[in-house]
């Protein structure tokens, strides 16, 4: 029998997350975006001011069993803020292996984001879902979020590379 | 003869940013969730981690001229995170006061915020638009923006009061 812990991320976790990453904008049907390394994620989420927080889920082996703990899901967030409500939590990523899924893993690291965002005054989680990913949005909503593209007709913009230097005359 | 200048807010801007916050939500049909108070203002952005930054545009007056110096308009950012491409900007509001548009504020306070992107490493600069405000979502396309709720469908969710509770189990 195995179990599912659910727990800050340490600096070495950095390796197994870079590969969750990757699944799962392979998952997106996005994966020629990712750039980022280990380095990058070990400098900016364990330095002096961290620029994200990440939580893990590890599924401990019981007593006997051959495999350690083995790192099978995480959740990467920041906080975030909303000039009409104040302090947020913005949840980035939340990825479960596949053959991990159905088991309620995701939720347990959706409920811990949320529950860190209470204890942090946060008043909003927020996160970004694809139109396609019929089986998030309805998740989502299940549990109570509200589609703001839909709802109020938010879009999501990006400058990046060359346009963002021109914009900053660089 | 009056100069705009665009410089970092200090705590002491947080009464006048207040106005434009709930200027901007009027002008963007949503003010009934303006929820915000100018004490969560100055705790969040000058305390010893600051949830978000901002830039104000003040027009000064020539010498001799009767009124002091006078905000016209505001930028608010923080740092957010990608784990395709790391550190971010998010620039959740941009303002101007509509007596001042038409010259070039607008575009003098996100030129500087993507300077800042730059200079703090971001590789993006993120923001939302209403989709009716077609006016905003030209001139950031127009600035080399990309819609990507529209190029790859992602949608805005958000999760909040009871509905956030519950998720966290409180």
């Amino acid at each position: 029998m195995a179990f599912v812990m659910i727990r800050e991320a340490k600096e070495g976790d950095c390796g197994n997350i870079l590969r969750l990453i990757r699944e799962l904008a392979e998952y997106e049907k996005l994966s020629d975006q990712v750039k980022i390394s280990e380095e990058a994620l070990r400098a900016d989420g364990f330095g002096e001011t961290p620029f994200y927080h990440c939580l893990v889920a590890e599924i401990l082996s019981a007593p006997g069993e051959p495999q350690g703990p083995c790192v099978v899901g995480y959740g990467l967030y920041y906080f975030s803020y909303s000039t009409w409500k104040g302090r947020n939590i913005y949840l980035e990523d939340i990825y479960v292996k596949p053959e991990y899924r159905g088991q309620g893993i995701g939720s347990k690291i959706i409920k811990k984001v949320a529950e860190v965002a209470l204890d942090k005054g946060c008043s909003q989680l927020r996160l970004a879902v694809l139109d396609w990913n019929k089986r998030a949005m309805d998740l989502y909503k299940a549990l109570g979020a509200q589609d703001l593209t839909e709802a109020e007709g938010w879009h999501c913009f990006r400058f990046e590379g060359e346009a963002m230097r021109e914009l900053a005359g660089k």
